[in-house]
């Protein structure tokens, strides 16, 4: 058995979400499984590095998976691509050690945030931004990003059912990149919680746009509850950026 | 009667194209008309500077109306693009002399035609260009098109069924804009006859691939006969970028 590692791109405007249930043709796992099952004539299962939620993007997730054929992998990759839809695409393959999982391996995931901050809505990037009218404060919301840098409890931003677990995360770094109209938020840390990354995006809209002052941040990551945040960003802004390993 | 000239941006991918017909829902004027009709409280019919076809984008198409409302022009936009879908927004307004007309006075137009020349396809521009896999020449593409510039007789590249018209037009440029994968080429002229832009575009890649030396295309202008050029390029790649007045 041979261990492949993918890397794999999607809109995920008209999926619902990574991962598998229920109908499989409406998550990204299961179109890919059901098309590497039919061309390796085998059942294969992979393993994402994490999930995406319904509408939001990946420029690389990474997966895993088993199986015994031994086709190139320039071939598998050229077949997979012809019998997958336009929006899902896989960039790379490669063979790895058996023991490698991509959840469990990953050692840090960077996501990108999109804003489209204009009077205007733009058509060409309404899949792939949140539109945002009011002019934003990026000053502020970078001076509240700070906050939220380095190793804390982020039961704040979260709504993660399971409280069992550790909400400790660490955040690397939250940089800006304004190119006119569009800014990009990246997010690299060593992991993060169900919706953290859209509720820390929503935080620093309403710090943007003068409804929490930036120190607010600090206090609402010392409450350790929800309730004390902004508002979830829209899954359409959102995309899975890097895998770390 | 106010004479309203409007500048308007959509994304092509879900219509019939510019012109209504049929179904008004389906094209992207039968739309407009539709939302300003409700909001001004009598029957719009709007003059495009032109059709686009089914799938194709504008960054800037122009359109005039006249109307007897008096609504400010502020408020005209904002309860427009409010009812108008995600994929089609007004991004300006403005009143004109009442002889203006958006087609008839329309002194050049430019559109954009847009390339992703990769191995791999890209999910997020899939809707917005053409996927050319093997590497293309952009030299040759550049050399062909010079052969294309000035005043001609361009029956060679049209699918425009009567032939009672000139099939003489000017172009003034063709521009490359190559980054990395994204190869945009940008046609100014004063008018393009019915599928010009894609069939030029489709030749121009043949001529990128090595099926057409880049001297033939100066041969092909000559032929005034369509079945010697290059395939038309698809919808999804061509934008209306500028009409000039």
């Amino acid at each position: 058995m041979r261990n492949i590692k993918l890397s794999i791109q999607y809109d995920g405007t008209k999926y619902d979400g990574w991962q598998k249930q229920g109908n499989t043709d409406k998550t990204i796992q299961g179109k890919i499984e059901t098309v590497l099952s039919k061309i390796l004539n085998e059942s294969i299962e992979i393993s994402g590095s994490g999930r995406t939620d319904s509408g939001v993007h990946a420029y690389n997730q990474v997966a895993n998976f088993y199986a015994k054929s031994s086709i190139t992998l320039d071939e598998l990759i050229r077949k997979t691509n012809i019998s997958l839809p336009n929006d899902i695409v896989i960039k790379s393959a490669e063979i790895v050690d058996e023991s490698f999982h991509s959840r469990y391996n990953a050692k840090g995931k960077k996501y990108l945030y999109r804003i489209w901050n204009s009077k205007c809505r733009n058509p060409f990037l309404d899949r792939y931004c949140t539109h945002y009218i009011d002019k934003l404060d990026i000053t502020a919301m970078k001076i509240a990003a700070e906050y939220l840098i380095g190793e804390h409890d982020f039961s704040s931003f979260t709504t993660q059912k399971s409280k069992k677990k550790s909400m400790v995360r660490t955040i690397y770094s939250i940089d800006f990149n304004v190119n006119n109209e569009l800014i990009e938020i990246i997010f690299f840390g060593n992991g993060f919680l169900y919706n953290m990354v859209r509720i820390i995006s929503g935080t620093l809209l309403e710090v943007g746009h003068g409804k929490i002052s930036p120190s607010d941040a600090n206090e609402i990551l010392n409450k350790k509850d929800r309730s004390f945040a902004g508002y979830t960003a829209p899954a359409k802004g959102l995309f899975l950026y890097e895998v770390e390993y």
